[in-house]
């Protein structure tokens, strides 16, 4: 046995079986740092709608993501979402923060669908600011926390960031 | 104007009219990397199709992603793709780096093409190995080249990697 | 507060958070009607299998929609489906009306499938149609009846109709 | 023969054969308008980001719901798109007039993309002011003008509006 | 090397690289066999709209999926497709012959778009009936006829059918 | 009354009423054969990780259809998926024997997923071998056992098959 659930004895690769897991509340948040040149990042906060509002696209984006994520990780289960936001934050004059929240009631967690959220909304605001900034380089796409479930309440340690 | 060119003069988001791009061979080339724990990575070399193979699920979901890519992100275009593909290095003992090539011979560029595929295969790593490595992280999501169109051949300066 | 559940505090779009909802069964109608000229709508009528179908193909585009409700509208909940039904009335000589009928079990309503499914009925009406009758017209897109969740027993006063 | 393309001779439904038509430039521009309460549309013309962007979200899902017309209208062809804009007008104080432009170089129209960008854009303003006023109705969705193909330039006439 | 082109030197899967080939006008055709009682063959024919179009629902599933073929099948190119068509016949009392043929102009062809359009035809026809004859059965899935692309004219066999 | 619940006592199909049927524990399993020539048999076995793994491309593409089965059979109910697992066999020189299992717990069981994993499983296997045997034929694809739900506990009679 080596841990990796996703795969059957024989090494294959499966949905897992959930069916003996109790359905409980279930949340994830996570997040994802979108790297630019100030300049750039000026600019995306200058942004309201008469000028154009790249972080509202990115977050829209993020949410219709999070409901792909089925569709889009291939070992994932579809399951039906509770809840998801999105949320913007500017630690410094070159970095957005996308950060999500996702929530379900269901047999299996909502990390999937929280990373695929910041990632996705990530690549949007590349996709939207590239004509001006080529070089921007998304990081730091991680779980920060998740409850519900066998595994207990996860916390990332915020050193190890 | 402010330079990005999804929005309209008054600010509106919009699929940006292409119809007077001329249709070339366009090629873009990104990267992501995952961060893990090294035994993390140990386990992922050591797989075989006896134990579970990560990287060809991961390759698979980021080619299968790349197809989606107008569907994910707001504003791309919908286009014809001619070559996907992904390859997977090993810098040093706790990364794995992901790389994609994408063509097609559009009026419009596939760089989203190429950064969505190695974001998703870089989330299914994640996924796949998450019961073990939770606190992996995909890090340097970004454009390594880009050919065709009228902004002319991209490459990324090593040195800002 | 303006009302508007779909935005958080700060103004920013957001799947709503459900999950201190009751799972109860939900139930709603709407109908949407297609204007045509008197020749369309014989047209369509005589059809059987033998002359094509117009109202078989544009039932199930209707049923089918309502399946992707939450992959269009962007702040919709993904949940399962109980049952989508389409019927097709003729009030006058130029009107075909679609009605819709969706229930299921769940924390949220399903207005935004039953309104979906019409919508695309009509549009798939309007293809079928458009090379002989391009001014052809969808109106009266609404909710007709809704019944589940806190809001409680809605039915459109005929009257407003 | 009853002049519905999409059916043949036997009545069976069908994609219509393309291939002998020339790829030209396409275009299309449709309409649909929302009736609300007068203090819904004050609401939602009072918004900007601060308080919730419903007209932003809207036109979102109307660009994106472009992308997907071939998905959901079942007869329709896959083809790319090289522009879609969506913008909004206020004709009186009860209405909200969606309109769509999209083209494409193609062997077939984009009037059901247009169409469809505008039903769903409807839709979407539809789903998120519903809580406030559920007796919103869509109406007179409808093709305003469309060049390219062999059946020519095409006006709908302002006086059958 | 191995003549599987999906497969690079070391292995990996991949969407084959198809820029240099030729932009040529591609068909292909296939079929698959749906083997029932013959009461339940019976029934299907004596279908008309009055009583259940079986065949209407499995011919649109078909030509829908027709459109999803590339999402489906991992390796596929996504292509714009100029024509689908379904038939169907009656070789004995217990079979349904699900036919159908695809074109397009591209690089690559559509075997893959005609053999998913049969096989959703015919799971759509069991999905249909399953109700009265849980034991039917999908059989002979195959290429009949392919054109277009450097590997020439193929027809199948019909003493190997 | 003609016993195909997908349609209406007027003929009209349906997405059936399922409101009133108990949720319970489902299952599904199917299975499909791939018929081949015995080189290309050979060169499947003999595939591993550096060689090209079309068995494992085949599976992951079935487990990702499942999902997908509601968005391609019209008439199917969208429900969540508890587990999605495929296998191989070869039981004899020319072919391969493609076996699923679906579970779920809903008030309609997962036949159709069942089935639907096996076909796009085999449409793969073609998809990436046809280039070397264009001859391959999909057949057999039928429900081998299905438990949960009113209809009770079936296994097919293995005489039949």
């Amino acid at each position: 046995m080596n841990g990796l659930t996703h795969f059957g004895e024989d090494g294959s690769s499966r949905m897992v079986d959930v069916s003996d897991k109790k359905i409980t509340r279930r949340m994830a948040r996570a997040e994802a740092t979108v790297l630019m040149r100030p300049e750039t990042l000026r600019l995306i906060r200058a942004c309201d709608v008469a000028k154009g509002d790249v972080l509202g696209v990115s977050r829209l984006a993020g949410i219709m993501a999070a409901k792909q994520t089925a569709a889009l990780i291939p070992l994932c289960h579809p399951i039906g979402l509770d809840r998801v936001e999105l949320a913007f934050e500017f630690p410094d004059e070159r970095s957005v923060s996308v950060q999500s929240v996702v929530t379900c009631e269901a047999r299996t967690g909502v990390e999937m669908e929280a990373m695929t959220a910041v990632s996705v909304a990530a690549l949007t605001i590349y996709d939207m600011c590239k004509s001006i900034d080529r070089e921007m380089e998304i990081t730091s796409v991680r779980l920060i926390e998740k409850s519900g479930g066998r595994s207990g309440h996860f916390v990332r340690d915020s050193k190890t960031s």
